[in-house]
């Protein structure tokens, strides 16, 4: 299938499901990010380098770090996006305007769609060495600013998963109707981000045939009696483990095997670490809009409820069907 | 760095270390596998139709399971490679010859050196679907047969581990000498197994800053007392859970980390599972290559001192750092 004809059954795929309130969104924005996961894909098969010295990230003298080229593959993708007019990063936790000379921004034509992106270039950087799946967390957001909005306004969310192949999770929902949303999981092709549709509707099955879970900081379970508890309970009732201590990999596994809840929860000891908004917000609402649910551990309130103050909040994360997550609720929170 | 200028670092960096007993498995039989896993990484990539309908391998009309063509990729070079007599794998459980025309076999040339290769040419279906990172598992054997022979004769072993890059571990031997070998891990550039070393002594680590811990089939710890309890020693000890469900990037994991200890445990309720001609037998001696143990959870003993009587046979697995072996040993034998 050639990269055109896969981007336009892409976008079509995506609007018949939202509609077209906003049409830059799905034609310019979600295409630019998929370019970036494209770019950071084809970097990273060749950083063979990677972790050389142990735990740290170490490249060799004419290497750049990975991490640092992801960025940038974003960065300059998104200053090419005539909509997109800020973003921030967990690298540079600061929302910057993506002004670049001889892209006409949203902001200066006046043009009704703007968007702002808050990401995490590359999630995973402790298996990156061992030459696990890694990936990418990108959330959209309508208007001018992510901060002091109501996470509604966070219309799109995608996760780039870089393995044996290039897959994407493209979440997007209607603004306005928490009830209209997509979710849609494509094959990356290339560094130019043409995709055919792997999936066209990522849903959490009702009755599924196995169930998963994946306890993240599970030292915090000595210390916690009723994260042990509830990992008994996983055992006992035959659960299925799969744990791979990437974010992206981990959630996207429950979705692409239809079940699944994902633990990160928080102890005296074992402090939030899931930054909100280059990580929770955008996974929850890929969760979201696959039918599951994603809470915060402490309060138990959707992640999705609260609004972001500032970028370097943190929280922690039950996520997955719905049905588990009320397990845990249950085990957790409280 | 050019394809023939890598191929020749390699070769002369495995014969330093293991001297020229064996001309043929260093120059021609361990490329060809790297060919194999460069063929098998390059048709994964495009692979994107793995798994649509659920739990089962399904590909689309025009495509071949990514299984059947990483078997078709290793026996066609090891068809090609003059030194090897035969090859068995875990697709194909009998020793076959892998006579071609056109390639005049050692074993008709009366050569002194003849090999036989098992392998599992893709090891971790279950984790295709989410696109998490799988291996291919291969083993060299000295002669003309694998079976009941002392498992000395497997002179190498190689894992191809396919994820966001394509690297490898290979363990070579030196024939009657245990206690020379070496561990390397390279980086494989494309489909001509092209590769530049990344570590050259894969090594356990003597006091490693983290410790951690992948156990397989944990619903059984539901049963058997002994391997929960071993488990919530590692909970409160701090270790940290990685563990995927593929065995090559679970151990790959503790080799690259320089820690780290893969269960398997086998209990009244949960079979043993791991084949020992095309998983057990290759992962053990590149662990013991790397300075680790690999050990049965039964009765203790070394997975590399029990000949092979057929090509089915199962068994349980505890390998990895030393210390660690003998902590589980001490918890689960007997």
């Amino acid at each position: 299938m050639s990269s055109q004809n896969s981007a336009r059954l892409l976008a079509e795929s995506l609007r018949r499901a939202t509609g077209d309130s906003n049409p830059a969104l799905i034609s310019s924005v979600i295409p630019s990010l998929l370019r970036g996961i494209g770019h950071t894909a084809a970097a990273l098969r060749m950083a063979h380098s990677v972790e050389t010295a142990g735990s740290q990230n170490v490249f060799g003298d004419a290497q750049l770090n990975v991490d640092v080229l992801a960025e940038r593959f974003f960065r300059d993708e998104l200053a090419a996006c005539p909509a997109v007019v800020a973003a921030s990063s967990e690298e540079d936790p600061v929302e910057v305007s993506t002004q670049s000379s001889g892209v006409v921004k949203a902001e200066e034509a006046a043009e009704a769609e703007t968007y702002v992106v808050a990401f995490d270039p590359l999630d995973g950087s402790s298996i990156i060495g061992p030459n696990w799946t890694v990936g990418s967390i990108l959330g959209v957001w309508e208007g001018r600013s992510a901060l002091r909005q109501h996470p509604r306004k966070q219309l799109a969310a995608v996760l780039g998963v870089y393995g044996p192949r290039t897959t994407a999770v493209i979440a997007v929902r209607v603004p306005g109707r928490e009830d209209a949303a997509v979710c849609v999981e494509v094959g990356v092709a290339d560094a130019a981000g043409s995709c055919e549709i792997i999936r066209s509707d990522v849903r959490f099955a009702a009755e599924p045939k196995t169930r998963y879970f994946a306890p993240a900081n599970l030292r915090a379970a000595s210390e916690e009696p009723r994260y042990m508890g509830l990992v008994t309970q996983y055992i006992a009732r035959r659960y299925t483990l799969r744990y791979s201590g990437g974010l992206v990999p981990d959630v996207v596994h429950a979705l692409v095997k239809g079940h699944g809840v994902y633990l990160s929860p928080v102890t005296a000891r074992s402090k939030a670490k899931l930054r909100r908004a280059f990580e929770l917000l955008p996974v929850a609402l890929v969760v979201e809009c696959a039918g599951g649910q994603a809470i915060d551990p402490v309060d138990g309130r959707r992640i999705l409820e609260t609004p972001l103050e500032n970028l370097d909040e943190t929280a922690g994360l039950i996520c997955g069907a719905t049905e588990d997550v009320e397990l845990a609720r249950a085990a957790l929170v409280g």
